[in-house]
């Protein structure tokens, strides 16, 4: 069987707070179990926080942004891109510099802490999750997810956008199946897998920042979530386009 | 906090097999229970399974097979495609005569029940969940799980291709944040999340054909996974192309 246990009762958070430590003092980790800790969470008390009032819009920003968004909010999209990969109106799928395709290259404006704030994914979300398990104690794995939307299905569900200490894809090449047959490319992504289920208990409202899976026959491993995003040489989607936008400073 | 529990034991499944009785008898299923059911066991009792020794490939098939891949099973997954959106070779993403859009058209030769055949996805996967949700006495709801590939990632993960008794999409609209900010668009597929975290037991070994997920606060409505789909006027990635291959007989 496995569990899920929700995180509730943090304070809120604030840039350099210890969240290993505060996620310890909630609940008891035991060594075995995957700590997943929302994204936001983790940007948080990594100074990942920007006052839209600081952010000037370049031009390229304000022509997007039109009559629809506010353009200090689409400024930092582009800064957070390595390129747009689908545009409508304001509305951008960006591949952010990790190398992940989602809405807004990430940058998200609710539960921000504030009106007027937006939180930009952690910078290296596979050392936020490492630097994290060492602080659990190094017995866990720990995952960073967020809420990704998907081309061709409605609604945004969990995944990995930071992976520690366990192997992110669980790789059936070289198994049989129950006939015999060996499986020819079956890889499941497991750290994705993981985040869903937390997405299950960790609340949109933000009281909840993180969940405890236990019972997860894990498999030990040094791969992060950045280095399971679909390599160019295997994209049949454009992941890997061109820039639409053309490269700015900022 | 949330189990999810593994249905094990199950006989070998075979057409007409009454799948939820054997559930029921494998597990005592609760009221709220959220029961995740692999498409190939519904598949299996539903007679979804076909002879490759029966298939004739069309001269498409047996172009697109080339010298890679059985040109009995591309027939069959051309025959289960209303459009073919990406090819390699002998793989094809496929959109479903349902409109999901995944790899092979969800058929599948993996523990099929022997080799040389293959399991195609049920005709009506949101009936069939509405059918096997009866069967469990109605106080469930029921998720009938693949698993699906996602453009930008690599590997694979549980989604719901059928849905009955439980409202697939949580949208938060209309709701606000902590801050008081009122939530966008903001929706989450809770059906995908759940066929996700039922992924972490379910063996693609076979052993698990079911899951029971206890705890969750889900909300019913009457909506199917099919309703999920991207609609074309949402569809950023062409999941709504024209097919590429012409209509054809079978």
């Amino acid at each position: 069987m496995i569990e899920i246990l929700p995180v509730r009762g943090l304070p809120a958070l604030a840039s350099g707070d210890d969240l290993a430590g505060m996620i310890r003092a909630a609940v008891a980790v035991r060594d075995g179990d995957v700590v997943v800790v929302a994204q936001k969470a983790v940007s948080k008390v990594e100074g990942r926080v920007v006052e839209l009032a600081d952010v000037t819009p370049s031009p390229a920003a304000v022509t997007i942004a039109a009559d629809n968004e506010d353009p200090r909010f689409v400024e930092l999209v582009l800064r957070e891109s390595s390129a747009i990969i689908r545009r409508r109106g304001a509305f951008l799928i960006c591949r952010t510099h990790h190398g992940f395709v989602c809405a807004s290259a990430g940058v998200d404006r609710s539960n921000s802490g504030g009106v007027g704030r937006a939180v930009l994914l952690p910078k290296d979300p596979d050392r936020s999750a490492a630097t994290l398990r060492r602080g659990l104690g190094g017995g866990v794995a720990v995952i960073i997810s967020d809420s990704f939307g998907r081309p061709f299905r409605q609604a945004i569900t969990g995944v990995a956008v930071g992976c520690a200490g366990l192997d992110p894809i669980d790789s059936f090449i070289g198994r049989a199946d129950d006939d015999g047959r060996p499986f020819a490319g079956t890889a499941v992504h497991v750290a994705d897998e993981l985040a869903a289920a937390a997405g299950l208990v960790l609340s949109a409202a933000g009281g909840v920042p993180a969940a405890v899976i236990r019972g997860v026959a894990w498999r030990a491993g040094d791969r992060g979530a950045a280095d399971t995003v679909m390599p160019p040489d295997r994209d049949l989607f454009g992941g890997w386009s061109p820039p639409t936008q053309p490269a700015r400073d900022g």
